[in-house]
């Protein structure tokens, strides 16, 4: 028998009915002999209808003593939904006991509303555990060295689960959520995708920051750092499905290099259409350009995908990059207003109807030929390639994105995913 | 400039619109450069949301284990109005910080649901203050020694205010709540009851127990112990009502012997048509009579209020008591059951309309022939006396509860308190 930490969302977590459903399939593994841990997070509504009543009250920002309060605020949803869920355990007849993140402690940096865990102690909970209780750890939050309250931002239960498993060392962390696993493609797009039963973790955070909404990246950041073995299953089967058929469902992501021997080259085929490009065209091809351009829109607390810059001619080069589409204008304007003009004025373009795909696959790192591959497959359906970007697990392109789904299934069935495999 | 603390209830708290009124009230008080600390209650129906949800997954009882999430669930929500609250007030340009109890912290012994505060400590409180800072403390809750949170009970936050003034050695503790202070009598009953500008705590204790629902009981227990001047004031003034005027509003509730000397006799008429009587007649005069009829009664939880044993006739003597007509019920079962048969089964009468009307008055310790001016003026309007109980600074009837309000009116014009009095 096992240390298992399991981690609810918040539409797991939605109401009563579902609080009491979780509660039995906890049972049911805390009854098997396993040692249970679980992190939910707040019932679903809840952490927008608190943050509501603050901008009701004040306009969000940056300030760090209102941010601290936010955290007093938002934490409360998840210590109401751990509560709840240690009363709905004590109704099956389970031993069960739930602490809020300052009382494990869960120890944090001070950065309000977006905290990075420091150190968790897991002491009180080991006591609980040998005393056979199931513990219960609210997710998304923690505390910092003044003893005050934060919150490790959106997703941050995902990330307190895996970060919890890694403490105390867990033999699985299953992170329960509304999808059954992670997929070759997304299957709205792609009817054939299929579900992949293992990924690596690389690849598992190139397809989470291209778009794969399953798992909150930073949570898969940690799983790869303290190597926990994190699998994603659905909270939507009967709470009473045979165990062993459980602890197998989903997809697990791993971090054995050894796994991945047998893998795919390319896993899946990623794609988000959030974002825009804009270039800056014919500009000196000389140092600190990249910087004068990108300084100003960092400083902006604008965030940018992808960069790229061409090789120089007649002493010129054009330089672009992709943001968000909702910061496109802002960005835009910045430019124009800032940047430009110190540049002698180039000229500028801009496209917000774009998309960019990715392929990714670990086994690109040691296989040549698979760029081209996706390049020739694009090329084939009459798809032109607008930008370029690779890094050792993944080739992006930006494409026209009326072709976005035309592209994600060529690629699909160029690099076989929709075959049966182990 | 003083230490003032502010106690502001669940209707005060109710809605973002009425925190921002008690942003704007506290934040006048921290303009005229006093210090200030908020004990804030839950946004009205917050709590019973919260034991609702737990209600659903489980039967509430007794079990500490259960109590203990109860504690979690529910004090989440002063955890969230103290936040709410100082987002209101930074948006007012008040610098302001908010503590939940475990981060006072405020100790408490572990009984989970109605524990009692053992001590505060007032460091970090200290150094926010001298910052400059308003500070808001979560009522109703702190935290037990291993660190579990922990609730005081119904009407908590009154109490969490009165010790944290205590701790504080603040200037004076104020409850705004919905009602503008101590009355003679209830204006409901009696039209022309007069506001006290002062009570003492003695009078006070007795007017809560006796159903003034103005301060919970354990509150004046504590200003009374820790001699804090404590003022009962209303929060539905406009908020922006000259400071010197509110500081003098509403009644203070005062602990020095000396300001009471030129007070009247009696300072109010209490009355509540909350109980019931059961009489055990005949029952031979001997010792354990009392314990054995009421032992059984307190280990069943029933609360007797009134005890009245009059002297003996030919060995025999009757035994009367009052408890909540809510146990009414209940007592008689129990005595007809358990208690009686052992007693030789004597007679037992009960009788659930009648009401306790009592005069309070801390002038009675000194003065003669105050309770027989009581009976004289009940006398005079036919009114029958069933039972007298009397205290040093109280003497209560028991009477058919049809006379309530003329029995009432009557006392208050007997002892002149409709006078305008300085």
């Amino acid at each position: 028998m096992a240390l298992i930490v399991h981690k609810y969302g918040g539409t797991s977590m939605g109401s009563t009915e579902r609080i009491r459903l979780v509660a039995k399939r906890v049972a049911k593994w805390a009854r098997a002999g396993h040692q249970m841990v679980v992190v939910p997070s707040a019932m679903s509504g809840e952490t927008n209808r608190l943050l509501g009543l603050a901008k009701e009250l004040s306009p969000q920002h940056e300030d760090s003593a209102h941010q601290r309060e936010l955290d007093m605020l938002a934490s409360t949803g998840e210590q109401a939904s751990s509560a709840l869920l240690a009363i709905a355990l004590q109704a099956e007849g389970i031993e069960a006991v739930s602490y809020a993140g300052w009382q494990v402690p869960i120890r944090t940096n001070n950065a309000f509303t977006k905290a990075r865990i420091e150190s968790i102690d897991d002491q009180r909970v080991r006591q609980d555990l040998q005393a056979g209780r199931v513990v219960i750890i609210t997710g998304f939050q923690g505390v910092d060295e003044d003893n005050n309250i934060t919150t490790l931002g959106r997703g941050g239960s995902d990330t307190s689960a895996v970060a919890v498993a890694a403490a105390l060392k867990a033999h699985e962390c299953l992170i329960f959520t509304d999808v059954d696993g992670v997929y070759t493609s997304d299957p709205r797009v792609v009817p054939e995708a299929r579900r992949l039963k293992t990924v690596s973790f690389e690849e598992m955070l190139e397809m989470a920051s291209l778009g794969s909404k399953v798992l909150q990246i930073r949570s898969v950041e940690f799983a790869g750092k303290y190597k926990v073995p994190l699998r994603v299953l659905s909270s939507f089967t009967e709470w009473d499905i045979d165990i062993d058929e459980e602890a197998q469902s989903g997809t697990l992501i791993t971090f054995e290099e050894d796994e991945q021997m047998e893998q795919a080259i390319v896993s899946g085929i990623a794609f988000n259409r959030d974002e825009a490009k804009i270039s800056v065209i014919s500009v000196p091809d000389k140092p600190g350009i990249a910087y004068q351009i990108l300084g100003a829109v960092a400083q902006a607390n604008i965030e940018v995908d992808m960069i790229i810059q061409n090789i120089s001619k007649d002493g010129k080069t054009d330089f672009s990059f992709t943001v968000h589409r909702n910061d496109y204008s802002r960005a835009m304007d910045l430019l124009k207003a800032k940047v430009l003009p110190a540049l002698g004025n180039p000229d500028v373009s801009g496209d917000t109807k774009i998309c960019k795909v990715s392929i990714v696959g670990i086994g690109m790192r040691s296989h040549v030929g698979v760029a081209s591959k996706m390049f020739r497959s694009l090329s084939e359906e009459g798809i032109n390639i607008q930008m370029i970007s690779t890094s050792e697990i993944k080739t992006s392109v930006v494409i026209d994105e009326k072709y976005m789904e035309l592209a994600v299934r060529a690629l699909h069935k160029a690099f076989d995913l929709e075959q049966n495999q182990a």
